[in-house]
């Protein structure tokens, strides 16, 4: 094995030792192999937790053909699981040309099976006519773009963010605990008696407010949608505007899903020394573009930018603007338990593609109500809880 | 004025000042009149705020005719609303002929619109073929019956209860305050460090849980349901059949709708002295039938008995069973903000079905989308929030 | 035993299977009878939690003369002490007269040990001169008349109220939530969303401060000691002074032990409808006397007045001034959990008295620490800990 | 300037700007000029925070020496306060001789005022018999060698660690949040549902225990202490002997201050993959030496060792059973609002010996009230917070 390899296969051991559920699937689908003699192609992050995924769908019988997603492949990752026999193209440093290239590769392979982030292998699929069973979708943006953007492929898409489990499990909780983490390390400021603005009170913003309240901030919501913004009054946070809120907080972050919800007009009005962050998905949120031509930018550390205005005043811009939780130099993004419970939904989601496909529409579709049951179920023995 | 009506109408007053958004909707009702030429029939509680919310609906045209549910009828209350010139039926001893006798007499009346509670109104207006507009229904459960057990009614019947408005001012933060505020003030025992066991985790379970939590309690989950045990154990609580938590907890509170969860066998396994409590709409999770037969019992104080078990120990059951915000001689139930914004369904509700019942479908049916959205805005305006 | 006494007994049976230390403090009394053949003098609240205390040291072998507290007096408790042989002076509708009257009937006894409230048995026998051996005091206000303003007693007089336990379990814990359950009790309001002013952050106002905010209150603190002030603002609390929160909150609670902490001109800025209480000791906290002559009072219902300003905008009273958890018709006062704790404080307090007075100085001290400890140790056992 | 220099320049800028405190002291400092014609000599961990604190000694007029602690100098802020014209000894490869070196460098340069850590400084003016005005000492465990081990010195020593202030801004609240930031940021598991064993309830463990149960754990309490032990129960935690407690948590943090609290024995009960971690100053918490000696050790990743015991279950020792908030890539420590605090306690205690020196006693003493209370209202108005 090369040194690479090598090092890969160390971080993989130790990631694959806190996934149980994983680690149960990989030995079931050794007994059941459900993907003998299907080829499953995959576009996705490809770091350690990827490869424990990955695993167990090989343990399944499946021939893994991969490619990462632009920008965040590990190399050491990718060498530990080629020496396992799986074929995966990137590496870390490809442009967005390469990337593009590594895509059409995966579906140069005619996979019968996807397991898709972004619709980036359906939209090849479907305009290529692939005779592919079906597959899954990560991601509510995939889940939008296969509903209103593509055509309805002829085989049946799972769409995982759909799931309740994983809206609780990793959207309200995970991003919870790692968005207060990645504050406190990548600032190092105090959390009790800050006032925070959380902007968007969806799945992740919930999760936001309550953790940081939880560790003593005092916290303000902003929501646009009056059943959101009611639920978020109950729970006992001053909801009010941005505008209203922009002199109030000394510190930002957004969850909406929405574009430039932080306009220049409202970082004009916040107070010296203002910290902005976002937590959504897409580095569109803040709005950077205008902020760093309105100011003048200096890069702090790690992380941390601090834009001074022509009103005397400063502010301070987290990670560019894009996810919180991959800012500084130890990013972790969400807890290894919740990467776990996600990756299960993969799984069995594409056991359930690839036996018994005939009983699923052909489209997009939410995680099959028995499998979401099955899932809990795992995740509740896992957690040593009983019913 | 009678002495009795007076001592009415200084209780409704002070009610009134604190239910501010009913008092907006009497103003604007005075104006609008959408009740105009109308008789609303209805069968709900008749205390204090119920006269806020009947006021509201006089101011808007409607003549109003009335009973309330057995044994809970205030008759002060019912003397004062009298003097307003309403119609109202029964007395706080009538027993449940005399109760069926006045719902028959507010039928006798043919309203035009009905106000239900259980769809008693309902039941016998379909049964007699009253040519009635619509109407509105309290509860869950009067939903369910008049989705599985009635005929499909000619009119629109609006179930309050169906609000996420609801489930969530209500179900989850009024109940949950008001459970740990009546298990405080009832037992007068010290909840920080105490072993609470919360059967069911729907919406009220949730607050309950929450609530108790908050005050420093120790609490356990008892869920069959694996989604929402799944959503208990996220939320960091032990989750465990009431079995295993049996001899774990010192106090257990269901709040689960179904019959005979606290079942003699579990009952029989608790330590001496464990409390038990019933926080859910009907008085039989608790098998009080079976408790009481095994053992023998004692009453203690308001709303304290104590059940000596064959077995040497002894339980604490609280207010027979029956609803714990019932128990002892001051309950109070669930707070003016949370009845404020129920009654503001209502109101709105009956209003839609008064106006623009065409545009209603038969049968039972949830709170429109933008009535839902109305009432949220008026809610966050009267709790000074922003949007 | 006449039917007065029987209700007595009832409910001090209920009470003592509730308080499990002084119950076994009682077994252990009878076994080493520290009190054979003293006269212990005793002027605190006579109700059935106070009847647990006495008899223990009746079983101790104490001969008891007792008195209750002005206007405290429960008429059934004292008939059922007086069925088990103790003298007992006083009725629930003394005036002030005749309370005095009750004080100097157990003075006149001549006590060889006092269990005291506020010094009033103290500071009698000190001028009477007394041969006394020693006592306890409950109050910390006793404690200071005791240290300012009375002659050092030849005899050493125990403080409770200095303990730390106390100040733990007692004013932070058992007043913290009987303060907020007195509040949502009296009131029926909701707490998740108010916004609640707490004066004063010694360790009830830390207690009501955090019971408050863990059911979802917005809460600010007004403190002027610095150290006091500071602890408050690192807690994660709003912290300023009563004059700028005047305007923004809707409850306060005061708990600081000064005089007119709320004052007039604090009362004049508040909003329309705020709501006043008091848990401190002394009903002066609230400049009730101002409040009264500039407004026109309306008695609301049990516990609640309308005070109309002449600004037009009103204020709602709880209680009086008077400490909140005494409001209402249900009253209860702490949970019997931190009253047990605070008997055992008094009952070895006494037994040290009485069985090793030489080794104590003359005059008011704190508990020992020797006793703290061992308190300390009985109450985890209790609680089911271990070290 | 050098490419150090500057490097560790643009690292203290970032810093300064987020220590208002210490800003505020430096500018009345060049106005008061407390330390003119003073040298202070320094023993303390040289990084960009303390860089600050001596920006503001040097604006008063001093003259700084100084050195770092042993294996914690950063060389570009060495090298960027060099440049300012301080005199430093030593870099971050030093061994123990050469640490030891550099610390007899300083008080070879006679200083006036020592600003100490471990009371290495003072040990050695005690020694050399140096005309020495008065100092500060940074540490709990400073503060105990100068009472118990050291010759009582001519001049007086305020030791910093034992204010209130810092106990609560520090202790509790930044140890607090500290640790679980490090917590999750080293291991990325999970924090709701997790069982945790907190052993010790000082300051440090109660903030402990206090953030993780914020954040959804369930939170145990080891402490032999009774009145600690009484106060842990009160909050609400199990309270129970590490013994009972290990078979049940996966998670144990010490935070004691005594060795060995954590032992072979007790780890030998743990469940398989229970993760270890030390909050405490010293690494000696756990028995990391019986541990390694028993078991087989793999290094995982940064910060994180697995132990396979021999009777076949693991442990995940975190950072070597060094302090917690020390592990991994990214270290932080506590919040800068924090050390802020802290350090001006050190300048406003070493402007006190500098200036008035005469009114204090010799030897270790704790901060003046009259400077606590100063420093207080200072943070409060940081924290824009009034009295």
């Amino acid at each position: 094995m090369t040194d690479l390899a090598e090092r890969g296969a160390a971080r993989v051991t130790w990631i694959r030792s806190r996934m149980p559920l994983l680690r149960d699937i990989r030995n079931e689908f050794a007994e059941r192999r459900p993907f003998a003699g299907r080829r499953i192609g995959m576009s996705l992050h490809l770091e350690p937790k990827t490869a424990v995924l990955l695993e167990a769908l090989q343990a399944g019988g499946a021939e893994v053909v991969a490619t990462g997603n632009h920008g965040s492949t590990q190399d050491d990752v990718v060498a530990c699981l080629r020496e396992q026999g799986m074929t995966l193209f990137g590496r870390r440093d490809d442009d967005l040309d390469q990337h593009a290239g590594n895509v059409a590769r995966v579906l140069d392979a005619e996979p019968d099976i996807l397991l898709d982030n972004g619709a980036d292998l359906a939209a090849g699929a479907i305009e290529r006519g692939l005779p592919v069973i079906g597959g899954t979708e990560e991601t509510t943006s995939g889940g939008d773009r296969l509903r209103r953007d593509l055509p309805t492929p002829a085989f049946p898409i799972i769409v995982i963010n759909d799931s309740l489990l994983k809206a609780i499990g990793e959207n309200r909780h995970a991003v919870g605990q790692s968005v207060v983490e990645s504050f406190m390390r990548v600032t190092n400021l105090m959390v009790p008696g800050r006032r925070f603005v959380v902007a968007g009170y969806g799945w992740c913003g919930r999760g936001i407010a309550q953790y940081l309240r939880a560790l003593g901030g005092k916290v303000a919501v902003a929501e646009i949608d009056e059943l959101k913004a009611f639920e978020a009054a109950l729970d006992g946070y001053r909801v009010d505007t941005l505008e209203n809120l922009a002199g109030w907080g000394d510190t930002f972050i957004t969850a909406t899903g929405a574009p430039n919800v932080i306009s220049l007009p409202v970082i004009e009005r916040m107070t010296d020394g203002a910290v902005l962050a976002n937590a959504g998905h897409f580095p569109w949120e803040i709005d950077t573009a205008a902020l760093y031509a309105a100011g003048e930018t200096t890069e702090v550390t790690d992380g941390i930018e601090r834009v001074d205005l022509p009103n005397g005043r400063h502010v301070v811009l987290l990670t560019g603007g894009r996810m919180l939780n991959l800012a500084g130099r130890e990013p972790k993004g969400n807890s290894l338990e919740s990467m776990d419970l996600g990756f299960l939904l993969q799984t069995l989601s594409l056991e359930r593609v690839a036996t018994r496909a005939a009983e699923l529409a052909p489209g997009a579709q939410p995680v099959p109500d028995d499998l979401e049951r099955e899932i809990a179920r795992r995740m509740l023995r896992a957690m040593g809880a009983h019913r």
